[in-house]
């Protein structure tokens, strides 16, 4: 049994034998659910670029970039700082020199940390290191019983508590679903809220218009400090280009509003190939990078030394629907080629996640996420959104597969630890003791060692065949959806300052008065 | 839609226009299924284990060999081969000189050619290769509207019918089930010519008894020749080792049958971690490397190059309950392991496959399958068996489960071919001609590229939701279950010359008639 459901079953005995209202009070600030640290990788990254072909996109590249140039749209301050750095623009088309754009990249940090309001739970992006953080986006939740509607605040909440319970997830998120039950114009408040108060792990801020990012920096500065806000990065937020090679100026607002205060963008081209990118995994790559370049490179000339992380959201698309198709090997192989691209330029690195394109938490999900989720870690991404949650294309935050997906995460931990090759591992007075015929398991290394030797699922099914069907023989979907329940009745928020939690609340409740509300 | 849905449904209308029974039959003998050719990787393998290590790992399986050694069991003739070369036998067990095995093995080839009856269907096996097989030995099969039943000789030629129609598998394995219903004495026999008739795909042998394996040199002899059989291998048998370090009687007495006929024996230890290895990486990964070495030795002691093929089954265990476990990172590390000391063995590699622990086709049979399938790719395996098919730790055969994991298989088809970077690849023309904010779908590059650019499953769902509701919400199971169903209405034989066909089963009748029923 692992140390989280210890700690549930602990708080629901303490719970239970508590009873009255007074020591539940007591109890909820008793609890810390444990959170493994951010993945250090001991094992190498798979590269399947040679330095050939990783010339090639370099050169070609920067060819995008001088000769049909990148458009920076409805921002004149974009166009202007492009201009001074010596760019030449023409309208809003931005041609970047040969070499300016990588230059300009130089100043970003290789590596930078996003603290948490609870430091245990800081994590470094950049290195070596696998942030993991959840699904991001979907306009739908589904679950067993529920089936599939249109997402609350109820849900978003249910989801950070869920994140802020899942021992494999490093990072609460950002949108993990959109509560559409809150006017447009003021979810990102109720969405922030809910991150700062019932989770203690890092967040992203809100990007949908420049007034949203500060706000969230606002925000951050009640939960923070001002001082600390303006020395170090709390937030990640995502930032992405409209693919081919276009910026947005309300994206690159919210850029301008977190570079200029010192919080990091992730800098990614929403890519589905053979769509917004070429068809082919060289073509795609090559257009991806020069968008990396000159997005990265903006937020330098916003200001210098801003931590950014670059990478990029992939899919190819199925030719005979239009569809947008997951855990495919092109993705794959542009996922594999973006990491080595993105490292060669000195930045953290963004990409993958528990992708899948099914409607249902079934097979399909499985095959397309585990491919996903694999390819990542093998990948070397720094940052990995939409690790668990994801599906149907991103459409549907899934309770079950959210609490599937965090699961297997486990596994990424225990890969990228690698084969430890000391006295204990090399085992050779095992092997004397047990010899030809025998057995390990009662031997005195499987005694010392088995506890911790192997990682172990605590959603899935490992039970005798009599057993499971006794109780019920359930599929993945009953089992995680089982696990859903129990998480959230054990869910208990972590320790807050009163104070700074009525300043959030007072802060949400004035900027909603302050606007009519907005629904589209 | 994939070249295997256009011959099938060519098949289909064909049949619906022909009509009458003369008709039927000459179709029976015009199609046939496209198989993908075996993958040649254009990837790099993912090397785990540094070169200090490799040498701990190789170093330490020598001392195993010698100072602990292994058994020989009820094999006279073994324990006399290994004194002749040299090894210290004292009752059963064998103690090898530190470099005797190596030395051994250098006579097995690095690569050979198994040939089919069909010799479009040959398959190299060995060098950048992977050769794709399906499950192997389960007594049970589970299918979604019958359930979970013992395996039927109807049930063997079912899955077999379709491992003949599936793309993107290469081999027609073995004991696709246990055919439950036949002789245990016998079922060899129907095994070999359901194999034979049924497909034209390369085989296995028969290993239970060295007899059925003299049985299966016999028929395929009838089925290919004398004399191609004395030159060629044609078999590609599974000679399980009882780890720790014991080699029974029965198991070597098959192999010394196959090797001394020229044919192929895999050379495999059967690992549980924790029960049959240490529960350590680097401690199994010396157990394996040690008893490789003395299995691949004995192959080539009864005949110097032969061929074999090294390698491991591996699950971990779930100290909990006692119960394999699959598609976990213990898993992964060994894999990745032991293809480095394969290779460097010069030895053609055996591991993975569609590995689950699940009861059902669900998603922890897509999420462990998946980690095992690209596990198995990136390691460098050379001939995965149980790449399809496989449930619930190998005591099930699922016909959903084996057109799903079919079908994945072509990932792993498309992410072996790596990234072309020739100028089309690279793609400037299309990137030039549909500049910022354009799309690609209609450009040139993209109409020339589309029909080959994306690898797309012939069951996963890639339809619109409204679609997919209307056409009933069907589950991956649910979606495969009609695949079964199609592929076995549309399956044809292949063309057999009608005289072997008849020495075959005249074959098969003599020598049941020869022996009393067994079920033990």
């Amino acid at each position: 049994m692992g140390d989280l459901d210890v700690a549930a079953e602990q708080t629901s005995g303490r719970r239970a034998r508590g009873g009255g209202g007074g020591a539940r009070r007591a109890e909820r600030t008793a609890v810390s659910f444990e959170t493994a640290r951010f993945i250090e990788r001991n094992i190498p990254n798979f590269e399947i670029l040679n330095e050939e072909a990783l010339q090639i996109i370099e050169y070609n590249a920067e060819t995008v970039l001088e000769e049909i140039g990148v458009n920076f749209v409805e921002n004149e301050a974009a166009l202007r700082r492009w201009r001074d750095a010596g760019a030449d623009v023409r309208g809003e088309r931005v041609h970047i020199p040969r070499g300016l754009a990588r230059k300009l990249c130089s100043t970003a940090p290789s590596k930078f940390t996003q603290h948490a309001r609870n430091a245990a739970r800081n994590v470094d992006i950049g290195g070596n290191g696998l942030v993991l953080a959840p699904v991001y986006g979907p306009p739908f939740v589904r679950d067993a019983e529920g089936g599939r509607r249109y997402a609350t605040i109820e849900d978003f909440r249910n989801f950070v508590k869920l994140g802020y319970m899942s021992k494999w997830l490093h990072h609460s998120g950002g949108t993990v679903c959109e509560p559409t039950d809150i006017p447009v114009n003021k979810r990102h408040l109720d969405m922030l809220l809910a991150h700062m108060t019932l989770s203690d792990k890092p967040y992203m801020g809100s990007v949908t218009e420049p007034s949203r990012a500060q706000d969230s920096v606002d925000m951050s500065k009640i939960l923070f400090g001002n001082d600390f806000v303006d020395q170090n990065t709390v937030m990640t937020s995502l930032i992405n280009i409209n693919s081919p090679m276009t910026f947005d100026g309300i994206m690159m607002g919210a850029l301008e509003v977190y570079a200029s205060n010192n919080q990091a963008s992730i800098v990614s081209p929403f890519i589905v190939g053979g769509a917004m990118a070429p068809v082919t995994v060289a073509g795609t790559l090559t257009q991806v990078l020069a968008e990396i370049l000159a997005g990265v490179a903006y937020s330098q000339l916003v200001r210098a030394g801003s931590p950014v992380i670059a990478g990029a959201f992939v899919t190819s698309i199925d030719m005979n629907s239009g569809a947008p198709t997951f855990g495919t090997p092109e993705a794959s192989h542009i996922t594999y080629g973006t990491g080595q691209l993105v490292r060669r330029l000195g930045l953290p690195y963004r990409s993958a996640g528990g992708f899948c394109g099914s409607k249902l938490p079934d097979a399909q999900a499985g095959y397309e996420s585990a491919n996903s989720l694999n390819m990542g870690l093998m990948s070397g991404v720094n940052f990995m959104l939409h690790a668990c949650g994801w599906l149907e294309g991103g459409l549907v935050s899934s309770y079950e597969k959210f609490v599937m997906d965090a699961d297997q995460l486990g596994t990424l931990h225990h890969l990228a630890q690698g084969v430890a090759i000391d006295t204990n591992g090399q085992a050779m007075d095992a092997i004397r003791e047990v010899g030809p015929g025998g057995h390990y398991l009662g031997c005195e290394h499987t005694q010392a060692n088995f506890k911790t030797a192997f990682w172990r699922s605590e959603v899935l099914d490992y039970k005798p065949y009599e057993t499971w069907e006794d109780e019920g023989a359930r599929d993945t979907q009953a089992l995680a959806s089982a696990r859903v329940k129990k998480l959230l009745a054990d869910y208990q928020a972590p320790d807050i300052d009163a104070g700074k939690k009525e300043e959030l609340e007072a802060y949400v409740t004035q900027r909603k008065a302050s606007m009519p509300d907005a629904f589209m």
